[in-house]
């Protein structure tokens, strides 16, 4: 079982602009037209777990529906669905680690942990066994930020690490106990 | 002539603890006890650049001043060098710009910039051309961060990219222009 935060960064933490900008990184040259491996990293996660604001977000996007996995939407404030999201994706309530019990109990082991508010609260409270970040070659300068307060320093073992010719380097780390 | 930022950061993005603590960065494992290629660049380079800060830190360290190279300190507050650094290093004030200029004039063509704020101040104002960063597997969770706001996003090119058994991966971006 594992909890991974699998994400794009800027190199100066941020996973989107002030105002939720994501330009720097859906028009970012991708002359390959790599996936980074995200495919891969799919096929082995069960369930997706993210917050309400990147559950929006990705439910506006035009085109097809992107996760071939069940998702989770954390929110205190939803009270539904939308109906053509009703067989992909479902409500979920409760602290972090309730929320973990819960859908391990149900049979998803390998959750990936998604959108920032949800990352950080996730990481707060030691729930992260894997940090898979891509960190794109750009200062933004100001943004939203991937990584929140803790209340005491997490160690990590890098596992892998892949440069991209388009200057993306993705490192995965595993959280050492 | 470049500038350039030689820094090791916390993966989230930290160059030292709340209270400038180091601890996680000196004492973190080096068992081949390797410099990640410091010597190297200090050879390719004129000259350092940092704050007081960052040079009353380093002048407080027990052992040999450890830089081969003349170090510049910005400072407006201080009005003289200790007298055995006064061989090694020299106050120069102004606006980050008009130091590069008065530096270069001088004959130093390739500055190390230092220093928390230093680095911040420069790289504002887009003086900064060269980012060589060594991430360590750690989230601190608070502390000094490396990076601060900037007027617009800066570009780089991922020029290397290389990671050390202990698990720091070390990145070196130039300034796309």
């Amino acid at each position: 079982m594992a909890n991974t935060v699998y994400i794009a960064t800027s190199l100066d933490g941020f996973i989107a602009g002030p105002s939720g900008e994501l330009d720097w990184l859906m028009e970012f040259p991708n002359p390959g037209n790599s996936d980074y491996g995200f495919a891969e990293f799919m096929e082995r996660i069960d369930a997706l777990v993210m917050g309400r604001n990147t559950f929006e977000m990705v439910a506006s996007f035009e085109g097809d529906w992107p996760y071939p996995k069940p998702v989770f939407v954390c929110s205190n404030t939803l009270t539904s669905i939308p109906d053509h999201l009703n067989d992909k994706t479902e409500l979920i309530g409760g602290e972090p680690a309730a929320i973990v019990h819960q859908l391990n109990e149900r049979g998803f082991r390998n959750l990936y942990i998604d959108g920032g508010k949800t990352v950080q609260s996730f990481m707060r409270e030691g729930l992260i066994d894997e940090l898979i970040l891509s960190r794109l070659p750009i200062l933004l300068g100001d943004g939203i930020p991937l990584f929140g307060k803790l209340d005491a320093p997490q160690n990590y073992t890098l596992e892998h690490s892949e440069t991209f010719s388009n200057g993306i380097c993705k490192t995965v780390y595993r959280r050492k106990w």
